[in-house]
């Protein structure tokens, strides 16, 4: 028996995202008991948002709270700083500048309350729960809409100096190549390798092979689904498609197995149902780049939580990070 | 007063280098009480290299060792091995394959011994010592003859799983670009910014720009130092050497710093002596390649140390670490 009873203590997980949020009631065995969520950009100030989580939230926190105790609240946000508490220059969320969203809540729910990025969350969730339990060391990539990441190393998420480490979807794999249609850089890996990214390769591909599979879908469902179910099909050009794209993130990949030797990366979010359409020749790519010492060295896997769950499990993970 | 009397403690900091190996007794206040050096090249055997260093260094751990306490051995080495102890196939020694080079030294001088690989030992050095002190996430770039680097991030150095973190003079800045030398890599950082980088650009320009100062030297005495002194002297294309190996740096820093956002980047090695011909278009590049939140933030900055005791005391730095 040990002297704290670990299972009447629960913590809060939130992920915001730009449109949805979600949160759950998460125990240490990193299962969900209650989980909601609320629409993100029907709440143009944080306050009314922040409000509307309260009312949703607090009728939980009441119930669970006769038996359990809430250690305090997780929150994975874009932008999300770690060492101030603030979500600040979100391009994808309606408040807008620096916002003290870790205070605030504090003041709310009248418990401790951590933030940090989106990414990271998802990586402190494999951690604790998932692909990388009991690994040191490994980096966790975010294909999704954009590109994400969270970078643990000696068993710690890196921050940096300010709290914004690893933006690793900023970094450039191709100078001077594709322009990003947000930030305006030339050749950053989120140009390639997000879904975003793979829907403009597709759609360039597709107008230069008129004799593709993607010729049947109009130029606004071109989407990574869409390539994929004509990949699955054997359509060369949608295949071709995954294999340019692996290419690009391999080639970033093995820069950051060089930068801080992970055992792992771990890949998550919507872009993996592309599967070995995807993961082969960003295996090929990476291992290629590699020096000899780090060759076949690094596991490269898909995240093993259920993608819904993952950011508020990781979420409320950081409660008891502190 | 302190419990312990920190005056009397002293370490030994040994650099290995491929030519000549470097040592010194080193106090807590980062002085270099004595030194001296051997040629590493002359010793086939590890075993003869360890008993020659033996026979040069007893005699100062037995004069000083009347009033100081020695409280270990830290070596700095090209692959040198935090968590094994090791010297693992680092091409520019005579010592091939996997050297138990920690144990080796324990047996003979009786004493712990630490070792790391010789950039590692360097960015340590800065931060008990030098441009570095009291930062807890700065990135250090040696640009000597290779291209080699340590990360500290949190206060600790980056090792990874396998002790083999921070190789990032070996990271791609131009995929498909000029094929490494020694690992057949293309388009990798130290094919540009190191020293015989610096020297292949300078002769590539003078053979395609006759007029430039540089054809005033035969081919074999194009290095940086004479680019330097042409450039000195306003020759466009010397300067043009510079501008160009400084933009591949600092597209390279760019990538660095969106993964771990270190508070600096210290730059450190023979290079640096080109001064602004180097460091104003690295600094141009970086901050080009940025996303906004980490524009203007990072300082770039040279080393402060002596170079040739900085290894010595980033090598003795790892003993009072541990």
């Amino acid at each position: 028996m040990s002297l704290i009873d670990l299972s009447k203590h629960v913590a809060l997980g939130i992920d915001i995202g730009g449109t949805n949020t979600k949160f759950g009631v998460v125990n240490h065995r990193g299962e969900v008991l209650e989980k909601g969520y609320l629409k993100t950009d029907e709440y143009e100030k944080v306050e009314d948002f922040i409000d509307a989580l309260y009312e949703k939230i607090q009728p939980l926190i009441e119930s669970h709270g006769k038996e359990k105790n809430f250690d305090g609240i997780g929150v994975g946000a874009p932008n999300g700083n770690y060492y101030k508490g603030t979500i600040e220059q979100a391009p994808n969320l309606p408040w807008k500048g620096v916002v003290p969203f870790g205070e605030m809540m504090t003041a709310k729910f009248n418990m401790p309350c951590t933030v940090t990025n989106d990414a990271n969350a998802a990586a402190f969730g494999e951690m604790l729960f998932g692909a990388a339990r009991g690994m040191k060391d490994f980096i966790m990539i975010t294909l999704g809409t954009g590109v994400g990441s969270g970078i643990v190393a000696s068993g710690k998420l890196i921050y940096g100096h300010d709290g914004f480490a690893g933006e690793l979807g900023h970094t450039i794999v191709k100078p001077g190549g594709r322009k990003h249609w947000s930030t305006g850089s030339e050749g950053s890996l989120e140009a390639y390798a997000s879904a975003t990214g793979i829907a403009i390769t597709a759609k360039k591909m597709r107008a230069e092979f008129p004799e593709s599979m993607l010729s049947q879908f109009p130029e606004e469902e071109i989407n990574s689904k869409t390539v994929y179910e004509c990949a699955v099909k054997g359509d060369p050009i949608s295949i071709e498609v995954f294999r340019y794209t692996g290419q690009k993130l391999g080639e970033a990949l093995a820069n950051f197995v060089m930068f801080s030797s992970p055992e792992a990366i771990l890949l998550f979010g919507g872009v993996i149902k592309a599967g070995d359409f995807i993961l082969k020749p960003t295996k090929l790519h990476m291992e290629r780049n590699l020096l000899p010492i780090f060759r076949n060295k690094v596991k490269l896997v898909f995240s093993e939580l259920n993608e819904a769950d993952a950011a508020i499990l990781g979420a409320s993970a950081l409660v008891w990070e502190k």
